[in-house]
């Protein structure tokens, strides 16, 4: 029979083993957990939305997917005619909370970890696919929204970070406002504000005479351009920042709400080792009106930002009159995994669910297997019964291989003396022990911390 | 500014509030620990596969979506041109296993819970939807597999639908030997066997004299008709079931290995209560080659099968040469929500993530509410600290609404004496604390069992 090749699509193509796609689902746990702790309900969304919900935001139509029938069917289906996959988890929310506005409490704080699909070129060097996991937290509010929202969700980006454990990290916040001051300041014209903004927000990244010329090709003199740069490019600490910014008189109210918010951020637990007010965060899009977010990792800058987001005024007027204030952030996942992978950075999870093997030999009695198997179940420990004919070794070695922490031995002269050999099988010890006391002596190889490899 | 209309496209619509998300998570979270305490490990697939490797096995093209650009882009992108999205678990565990067949430890264990996507025409009522869940497992052996994994299964499922307590349910097996031997006893023409198959399977649904109609317009005698729609409708215990077939000859190899593996789910510890011998499932796949499974609800037998599945011999001879006999079972979970939502069998969470609302005042500093946020959060308790200015009676409605279980009051007065009172929302008692003794006080309303509104 000829074969098919069985191979994934280009930019489809984070799967992973169970070893690895349990250290995934480890960073999906502590995101959920840490979401939890601050009040914010989980929400999903179906894949597919009417192609005019996702493009009255000005979506980029050549990334969206559209769905259609792989061969004509005879009945009617909106999804093949009307659907598109989402490509972010904005638009579906704007959706949702304009469609469900009276079933909802406000302020609604919603989390959501789902995947999402762009037609972007894959770049597996910079962690960029095609279909990858976002987990977003948005608190909206309805016609009014306070600041302190704003100064909460670096609490909550700083509670996340701090658990999944992966070195320092800063939250680099910035205002709208600020950046709206300085362009009014150096008379960037309003319909050049956003290409303005977009040179901008790569200072950090691209060469400063290109940024520079870039600016002055937007009609912004040598001097100001120059001024700019240096603004958006220089590195001060919070309070440097907000003196510098003091004698521009167009910044003032932006700087009157940066300046309060970080106040905030400190009152909601925050250190300043772990966020400042730094004017290189842009943020490429129109969308945003108040304070604006990036993450960085302080040993790991070319990362580039792994947690994202803003404030903005209104979140669903394309679907609905009712003013709809915002702020929410955004943790692309599957390029962090695919970057902390790759930096050699992340853990073995702090537990795997494959607890206890228990070996089997082949004239022995089922029944008395699947007893012991039923009494660690029974006391909620993760439990598999080798069920196939194999050797002693090709059976510790399948333990091995799929991460088992505890091994179980035992064969005629075991059940004559009512014992059990219970195998530590990362710390290669073993001891028998009765039967009775099992469950105790299995708890206790559990409760040690993991030695697991990593795969 | 004209409005785009926030909708859902038909069939893609399962779509929940909060509370209702809770709900359906709750039930994810008893199936995948079920699922672990078994041993089986997490794997995720992405959503589209290359269009060969889903037809690869003759899924329907015209219920299967294929991707494209909204608009064309100028990269060259093979999802929207090669991909489509996947219709069930098993194709792309079959590509899977083939693809990493080196790398895995088998025989390899695997569960996954995703969203998969079907062009059919969705019916609310029968509760199909062209978008759901389907939470798998399987166990795919090389060369070889023990029916020993036939009878676990059946377990699994046993403790799955255990703990989710939705009342009494039943197992029913079958086996493909046993159906075969009865076709060949009927001497059914094997190119005629699908065909027959498929009628049967419908026997417990439909008029008896329209079913043996349609077997005897497949070329079966009216007796033969009559006596073959009699031995798949009738009702009959395990042990009667089986002295039934012990006079078809044909049937031998078969009632032995069902025989067989009824005594070893027996020993797997499922009652006989919650699994029989049933000669009416029939399962309309040819894939399948041993026992094969359907799950019931005894009180709502109208929901059809909840969990079904069977033995196979060869799951991905399309894409490897190498021989992968399995077994495996779907939850057909959106499905299943949505019927146990129908028939008012859905229960409250035991846990919900809304734990405690810290109210605020208005003049008051708000330092003092984070303080006690923080208390609470740093000993695993999730806390919301309420940050727009409203009167307490609007904030303890949005307590109610959100379905936190604690609230926290506090002002001047109990600042100065430097106590909280503590409220019981469900019990709607209330009592003052010190602040020392906060923690405390609400861990023993959060262990008392949740009084949840239901939605």
């Amino acid at each position: 029979m000829n074969k098919v090749k069985p191979a994934l699509l280009r930019g489809f193509d984070q799967e992973y083993l169970p070893q690895e796609q349990l250290q995934f689902n480890a960073l999906v746990d502590v995101i959920r957990r840490n979401f939890e702790l601050y009040g914010f309900l989980p929400i999903e969304a179906p894949s597919a939305e009417r192609k005019e919900v996702l493009t009255s935001k000005g979506g980029v139509e050549k990334e969206i997917y559209a769905l259609s029938r792989l061969a004509a069917g005879a009945d009617d289906d909106e999804a093949a005619t009307k659907g598109a996959l989402r490509f972010d988890l904005t638009v579906p929310l704007a959706r949702y909370v304009a469609m469900r506005e009276r079933e909802l409490a406000f302020p609604f704080r919603r989390y959501q970890i789902q995947r999402v699909w762009r037609g972007e070129t894959p770049q597996a060097r910079k962690g960029r696919f095609r279909e990858f996991y976002q987990c977003d937290i948005d608190i909206i509010g309805r016609d009014k929204l306070s600041y302190l929202a704003e100064a909460e969700i670096p609490s909550v980006i700083y509670s996340v970070f701090r658990e999944m454990g992966i070195g320092d990290f800063r939250i680099r916040i910035n205002n709208r406002k600020v950046l709206k001051g300085l362009l009014q300041h150096f008379s960037v014209q309003e319909e050049r504000a956003p290409a303005v903004l977009r040179i901008l927000d790569k200072a950090e990244k691209e060469d400063a005479s290109g940024i520079r010329a870039q600016l002055e090709a937007e009609g912004l003199p040598g001097a100001s351009a120059r001024e700019l740069f240096e603004l958006v490019s220089g590195k001060r600490g919070t309070r440097e920042t907000l003196q510098v910014l003091a004698k521009y008189r167009d910044c003032e109210q932006g700087v009157g709400e940066l300046s309060a918010i970080a106040d905030a951020i400190r009152a909601f637990g925050v250190p300043d080792s772990a966020f400042g007010v730094d004017l290189g965060v842009v943020r490429g899009l129109d969308y945003y009106t108040g304070t604006i977010y990036e993450t960085t990792l302080v040993n790991y800058p070319e990362l580039g930002s792994i947690c994202s987001g803003g404030r903005y005024d209104d979140l669903a007027s394309y679907f609905t009159d009712t003013k709809l204030p915002g702020v929410g952030i955004s943790i692309g996942l599957t390029r962090l995994f695919s970057k902390l992978k790759e930096a050699g950075l992340l853990k073995a999870p702090a537990r795997t669910p494959a607890e206890v093997l228990v070996t089997t030999m082949e004239h022995q009695d089922l029944g008395e297997y699947l007893k012991m198997a039923r009494m660690l179940r029974d006391a909620g420990i993760n439990t598999e019964v080798y069920l196939e004919p194999a050797k002693l070794k090709n059976q510790l070695a399948y333990a091995e291989k799929k991460g088992f922490r505890v091994a179980l031995i035992a064969g005629e002269t075991e059940f004559a003396k009512q014992v059990v050999q219970v195998k530590n099988l990362a710390a290669r010890s073993a001891a028998d022990h009765p039967l009775g006391e099992l469950v105790a002596a299995v708890r206790v190889l559990l409760q040690q911390s993991p030695e697991l490899k990593s795969s």
